[in-house]
Order: structure tokens, then sequence, then C-alpha cells
């Protein structure tokens, strides 16, 4: 898994129990699972369609700094199945994962459409294999 | 099911293909179940533990007013399971359904504690109660 | 008076007294009465013309929840006359009321026209009637 | 009166109708009527007390410059009383005024004192005056 | 230099370490220079092209309010050179200096083209002008 | 150069030119920086101090992807001297860079004190260490 995003939780981020709130944090995982589909099927119009139970392990507090991980379960044929994973960065805590979030490619009008991708790119390669 | 909640989608809480961002929708139902656990367990210290899957049946686009409902499911001895409906208020058109959201009771030092409540109480009436 | 909207005062909503900012409550006010506006008239164009004086005869702290009010005082021709009042969710002690919210029905070039209605309709009857 | 702060008409300042959204407008008012006491007061315990009626006379859209002026009315024993002036930058068009805002001065416990201010002071005379 | 916006540091605007974050001052003085380009320039189409280095010399506190001033470099062909120096208003402390800050005024298309200025004009002379 | 966080490009991040807002890229920079240097320097308490000339060679629109990669340049006695920048990620194309962010190490009173770090380590080489 590649952990790509960090995250320093700052006052905004905390429920009045002076932890990460919760929803925070989902707003997080899914902006990432959006990001990470967007550049892997080479599509803006992609919508997140499920997403699988969420257990909250651990928490953080103001001052932490999280780093958000994302892995390609599945390429279906519309879809792209995510499974991501939230830990803190100094002690490598796992703070949430969520097994399955799949994300649902679209044409213009909102439709699904198929993305013809089947594996992992990686944006360096494309750029050589367009020379 | 008591809707509650209304929040107006604005640009910010679009993703790029222009309908509400999962990720933010998200965080609403979040602090709306938190806010609903606060006032019925009458105690601040209260965290997300759990969210079961997460369906996104429809979506809403700018300019659309949607409402969060929050119900009971059960009280446990230190967690109040709710389940939480959103909808589009002018259509009544259903966006999202989350089963099982378990909140948790905590003391002061962040450890579960027992509420001590049973069943959905009115603010009117504990007033009254009072008196 | 109906009750809808509710909000946990966070830290982002606190003026450097460290009570609930005056301005951020005037906003939640001004945003829920639109809200209510949209859905009676069924027109997303409305906008705030007037409003009443505002006394702050409370405030809030971190963490406390508050709930906001509207009632409907009158539908003029092109108008809707609201009322409302902010209070806090488990004391019910009422931290500002304003008399007078004028909202104004436009059409899609941004001028007044008649809204047509002249009481309070609900969604659910709405929808019943359309059947 | 003097127009200090300038805002720049974003997109999260719209309401659905594309003009500046009025909550955000009066969360600016009262904002700059803050600052505008703690600076003259010399003391950062200052919250509003009363607003006067509000007239939205024209509006603003996106990528619009306001100014936002204030002046004081009358310099009570622990209260300050200011009004103020929102135009547009570009033509000078009055967006809205609000004749009486009434800040109070607070002690350390959250209650009115005197704040032994008469006049407007520039914060350059005060400086020099330490000297 | 002519201070104009003001700023009142709030829990959002601290890094961990509990002072303004320097990120969030850069944001101000980008936004304010725009502002001012802007006016000037009488074109919404500016965009910020370089900025000199930073030093950042002293920081501020939550509560604290500091002012933004602006002053005229140079006015090029297609571009406008601004000088921005923030400080504290109860102490005139300095907070930072950005020594030029280059404006460079566009087209519709984003090309840069003339913007005719030479001086610094005063928006009540321009409609003095104007009559 | 390693890149981590990616940042979406959204409404609010747009000037009214409706390219990406020079002032939030910055904003953004200097968080990146900060999070960066707080792992690598294992303290919480740590500032930025300079940052040298910033050319703006190309912006960004809505809904584009862009990551923020950070670089060592020296480790100081008291500071941390890195480099940064940030690019379009489908394209590549570099939006800015800056040569020298200088980050100080505080003691928990603020004052500047030795972080005693050398050379880049690796959160997971930590861990084993601690073994």
């Amino acid at each position: 898994m590649k952990f790509h995003t960090r995250k320093w939780v700052k006052p905004e981020d905390l429920n009045p129990n002076r932890s990460l709130f919760g929803g925070r944090l989902l707003a997080w995982i899914d902006e990432e699972a959006a990001l990470y589909s967007v550049v892997q099927l080479e599509n803006p119009h992609v919508v997140t369609k499920y997403m699988s139970e969420i257990n909250f392990m651990a928490s953080a507090k103001q001052g932490d700094i999280v780093e958000i991980g994302i892995d390609v379960v599945k390429f279906g044929r519309t879809s792209l199945i995510l499974r991501c994973e939230v830990r803190n960065m100094m002690t490598r805590e796992t703070i949430i994962t969520v097994e399955n979030i799949t994300m649902v490619n679209l044409d213009e009008h909102g439709r699904p459409i198929p993305h013809g991708k089947t594996k992992v790119e990686y944006v360096k390669d494309r750029l050589q294999n367009k020379i």
C-alpha cells in the first residue's frame, strides 16, 4: 500500500471530545479515493458508489500527523475497488481501515461507462509510453 | 424517523463531477449522529466507533436541499446504535442510508462508561421533570 | 415554531472571548431562513431583503449544541416574512430572536415575482397531492 | 467613515441565486465591528450585544470587491456604538448599512466593565504618547 | 503605505506551535495584493507571477489583530509590482515584509496585455472624473 | 524528490481568473514543509522562518490534481532547509518551485534549539531501531 497524502490534525478537525472528528476522516478518505481513481482511470468523472463498514480503531489528537494509504483491490469493468488505511505517521498505529471503496467511472452525462483499465499504472510510465 | 438538520448544497460541497461530494455527506452524517447522541446521552464525550456499509443511492447537485434523519436502533450499555437516512427535501428521494452507526459514551479520560439510558427522551420532557 | 437544523459550536465558531461569534450565528440564521423559504416557495431564487433588530440575549460556548427555529409571520405577494429563534438544546435558553426576516421571491433575472403561496405547506402533503 | 477591510466575493460566499450570501455579509460586518472595538477599547474581551435593522440595498456577485466601513456613533460607559456601511469598491454602490451595532466591553469573567474611553484614538498617536 | 484589511487571528489560523501559520499569512498577502491590483488596474483578470523572498520576522498568537499594507513599487507595461508589509495592530511590530510581488494583467484568454496605468488612482477621483 | 500530498483543485481554491489561487498554493506548500519537518525532527514545535523567491510558472484549473514534493537541502544545527516543487499530476508540468524553505526547531518556549539530526530518516527504520 502506498501512503501519499498527509494531514495535520488542526483545531477545526476535532470533535468536542478533542479527538479527530470521524466525519472529517471520512471526508479525507473519500477525497483521497477519488483522487486516486481520477489518476488511475484518467477520467475526472468518477464518483463513490459504495463504502464497506468502517471501524474506528484509534483516534488522533491535535498536532498529530496522519497519512492516508490506498490500494487497488480490483479493476471492474466500469468500477474500481479500493482499500484504504489511515495511520498515525509517528507511531504507525492504524486509525481506520476501509476494505472496499467502490468508485464508478462515468461519462459526461453521469452514466457508468467502461474505463478500459486492468492494472495500476504509474504516471511516469505513461509519460514514457507517449514518447 | 425524525429529520432535523438541513443543508444547502453549495459549490464547496461538490466533487469535480459537480455532484455532492460523498465525503462531505459522510461528514454531515457523522456530525448529526454525534449531535443526536450528545443530546440523548446528556454527555458531550461521545465518539463514533463504527459505521456499517454505505450505499450512495442518489446524489444531489448545487442548490439542492438535503435533510438528515436519525433513528435509534438500540441503546447498549455504553453505546447507542443509530440509523441514518439522508434525502432530498423536495423530491424525498433517498440519497444514502446507514443502517448502523455505533456511538460510544466516554468518561473524561476517554474510556467507555455506561450511560444509563434505555429510551429516547425529548428535551421538553426532561425540562418538565426537573420542575 | 419548528426547530430543525442543529449546530455544534466548534473552535472556528468562537470569538476571541471564547463565546459563539455573533457573525457566525447570523450566517446560520440567514442560511436557515433561506432554506426554509426555498422549500416553502418552491423556488431556489430567494434572497434576504431585510432583517429586524437583533438582540444577543445569551451566548454559547464550545461544545454546546444550538437549534434554529423558524416560523412564518406572513405570506406577502412576492415576499415571505419569517421569525427566527435560536436556543441552546440542553437548557432551552434563548440565544437570539429575530422578529422579522423578509425574504423575496425572484425570477431568473433577479426581479421580484409573486410566489402564489398563502400558507405553510408540508412536503409530505405536496407529494400526496401529486399522486 | 473609514473603510478598511476588503473582501473578494468568492464562490463559497454566494447563495444559490449566485449573489453574495446575506449571512456571509453579516459575519464580515460583525467581525469588522469586533476588530474595530478591540483596537479602540484596547481589550480583546468585547462582544456584540445588539444590531439594529438591516436593509439589503444591493448585492454583489462573484469577483466583486467589497469594502467595509465603520464609524463610531457613541462611546457609552461599558459600550461602544458603531455604524457600518458596506459598499462595492468599483461602483461605490452601498450594499448594506447598519446604523447601530452595540459592542460591550467585558472583564475576564465575561461581565460588562467600563472601558474608560471617550473618543476615537489612532494607534500611531498611542504609540507616540508612550514614548 | 496604506494599511487596509485587518484579520483577527483565530484557532484555525494557528500552527501546532500555536502561533500564526505562515501559510495562512501568505494566503492573506496574496489575496490583498490581488485585490489591490484588480482595483488599480480596473481588471479582474490579474494573477500573481512572482513573490520575492519572505522573512518571517515575528509571529502573532490567537486573538491578535494584524493589518496588511500594500504599496506600489512600479507600474510595468503588463505588470504591477507591489510591496507588502504585515504588522500587529496594537504594537505595530512588523510580522513580515515582501519587497516584490509581481502581478500580471491578463486578457480574457489568460494572456498578458498592457494595462495602460502609470500611477496610483483613488476610486473617489475616478468617480469624479466620470462626472 | 518524494511527492506525497495530493490536492484536488476545488471552486474555493480559485481566484476570480478561475485559475488556482497563488495564496492557496503557498498555504499548501507551507503546511507540507511543516509536516515534513515535524516528522523529520520528531518535534511538533517547528516554524517557517524564511522562504526564497517564488516563481509561478504555470497554474492549475478546477478539477486538476496537484502533488507536492519536498526534498532536504541541508540539515542545519537548529534549522532544516527544504526545497519544494508542486506539479500537475497528469501532465507533470511544474507549477511552482521554492528553492529554500528554512524551518526552525523550537523548544516549548518558542526558542530555537538544536535538533540533533543530520540526515533524512524514514519512519519504518526508526521503528525497527526501537525494537
